[in-house]
């Protein structure tokens, strides 16, 4: 959905210098089949160009980079793998790929001075650098929702507002004049932040904690200071902090969806896969079993995620359900 | 014993052109509580010197490397209590400094063209990068030893000009003008590469495996086909090859001992840490248990390095017995 786009940004960036190194940054590489997939792809686009051009390829240096936490081991120990697929596919032309690891949070900076061509992040900058403070009344939510105060919309916002704009200026420092990045939310088409097409999917899960304090299996004390830091912008919102932050242009800037269960329309699949409650489940678990672990304990991870699976399965057979993508594709001034 | 050298060599680097940003390599970095003890000396002595004549602190990039089995992610998860540290020692006017880890042999390229300012290596530089074809012959040794055929040395000495030759070919073209590199070798003082001086430790493991065979619990055959991909050279060796190679000039050229107990001398320790068949057994163990692990399978492991220390500490009793250092220090020319 976003391959068009960077490949479009790396096409230009390429084109307008022919540098003889590309440096790539992966910002929230996380460590799984899809880490070197994006850099696969950059890295193709530039060689077909160069290829009808002929000109000699450039030397790629690639950036990966996450959380101290993530699981660099497993990428590194199947690079060698990855990199005889990529040499295969491209043929014996293509310049030398050097790969490095850089542990860190990208809400500060990672990278010398102007030491970069092109930054791709994609799912990652929803996240927050923190829990905003001044939830307190955001009782029975664990994110925005309809019920939530406007203190609670107002912290987020400002949160997100703080978060995005450091990282911009950080990226503007690392990356050279002219370089570009391309970055995806998840995100929303409201100007509400509340709206249902960001905030549905966690109101489900807040649904199944909910009947858990009923039960009395969690404390409502417990569940009243659990929120997810996380902020789900409008385009509208990404477009004024780069405008404020004033160090890049907008080249494109686009909203697309894409359904809560991405194999629905497959055909040739196990109806496992078919299963929506069981697919979201499985992805939202992936993304908020960590924070759920960290702050109600393992006990009751299982439970939890049996009852939202019920409960959006639920939902998913009775109404349109989407994620909404904010891409923007920006170039350094 | 080194840091002298490398402290002499990042001043001079500095002193040069006072860099706004310092790329420095760590190669063969490993991870353990050493890992960070070189780069945090190189940082403290640029840092001691721009505070002298008030320069404002450059900032750091440092490249972490070793080979894609090494455990990355134990270097990322302390990084931020080593950064801490060196912060606290260092005072607010250090500049920013960039961690990345690089996994990948050192005898191929690592890093972009011309990108780095300085190369640091520490007992690394003396691995193969394969055990040398060629010594079927080289019967109830696993090194290069006294009663080793004249073929052994020369394939192993072969080896080690390709190796070492290669590597500094890739340097050169990695360093800046005027980049430096300080390496230091196991190595020996002898033109004899069999020399007692840098096999005698290898010899001592020889005999505790032979033993083994001569009670059938190793096979003979296995032992025979099992040699360490190592080479120890002498300070003329790589002289000669930096000269061949022909793009370093050599600042600097030293030989230094170090008693195979480095403990020893200490007066403040345990019994256990002066224990040096213990010791040594120990270091030799963290060395060459995955080598022999891989030939000869778990079982024996621990058996070997029973009868190898008591060699050890028998031996250590009667006679003198020092590890060599081989330390060079380069710059492009």
């Amino acid at each position: 959905m976003t391959k068009p786009i960077t490949e479009d940004a790396i096409t230009k960036l390429y084109c307008s210098t022919y540098p003889e190194e590309i440096a790539i940054a992966d910002l929230g590489c996380s460590s799984g089949p899809n880490t070197f997939f994006v850099v696969s792809e950059l890295i193709k686009a530039v060689n077909s160009v160069r290829q009808k051009i002929c000109q000699k390829s450039p030397e790629y240096q690639v950036f990966l980079n996450d959380l101290p936490g993530n699981d660099f081991n497993t990428i590194f120990r199947s690079l060698s793998i990855f990199q005889n697929k990529l040499r295969e596919q491209l043929g014996p032309g293509i310049g030398p790929c050097f790969f490095t690891g850089v542990p860190g949070s990208f809400y500060g900076r990672l990278f010398r001075k102007n030491s970069l061509h092109f930054v791709h992040s994609s799912y990652s900058l929803q996240w927050l650098s923190q829990v905003p403070r001044g939830l307190e009344n955001n009782k029975g939510n664990i994110y925005m929702a309809s019920t939530s105060p406007p203190n609670v919309l107002k912290a987020y916002y400002e949160q997100f507002q703080q978060d995005f704009s450091l990282f911009l200026k950080c990226r503007s420092e690392e990356l050279v004049d002219g370089g570009r990045m391309v970055l995806t939310f998840l995100g929303r088409r409201s100007d509400d932040p509340s709206s249902k097409e960001c905030c549905y999917i966690w109101e489900l899960l807040a649904m199944a904690l909910n009947d858990m304090v009923l039960e009395g299996v969690i404390e409502e004390e417990k569940l009243n200071s659990f929120n997810i830091p996380q902020y789900t912008p409008s385009p509208a919102e990404v477009k004024y902090e780069v405008e404020k932050e004033g160090s890049f242009s907008i080249d494109r800037l686009e909203v697309t969806e894409v359904n809560w269960n991405a194999y629905q329309n497959e055909t040739d699949l196990s109806d496992a896969f078919k299963d929506g409650g069981y697919n979201v489940a499985k992805c939202m678990r992936a993304v908020a079993e960590p924070l759920l672990f960290s702050h109600f304990g393992e006990a009751i991870i299982d439970e939890v995620f049996r009852r939202y699976r019920e409960i959006v399965a639920d939902r998913m057979s009775k109404e349109k359900t989407e994620f909404v993508n904010v891409i923007i594709s920006l170039k350094k001034a």
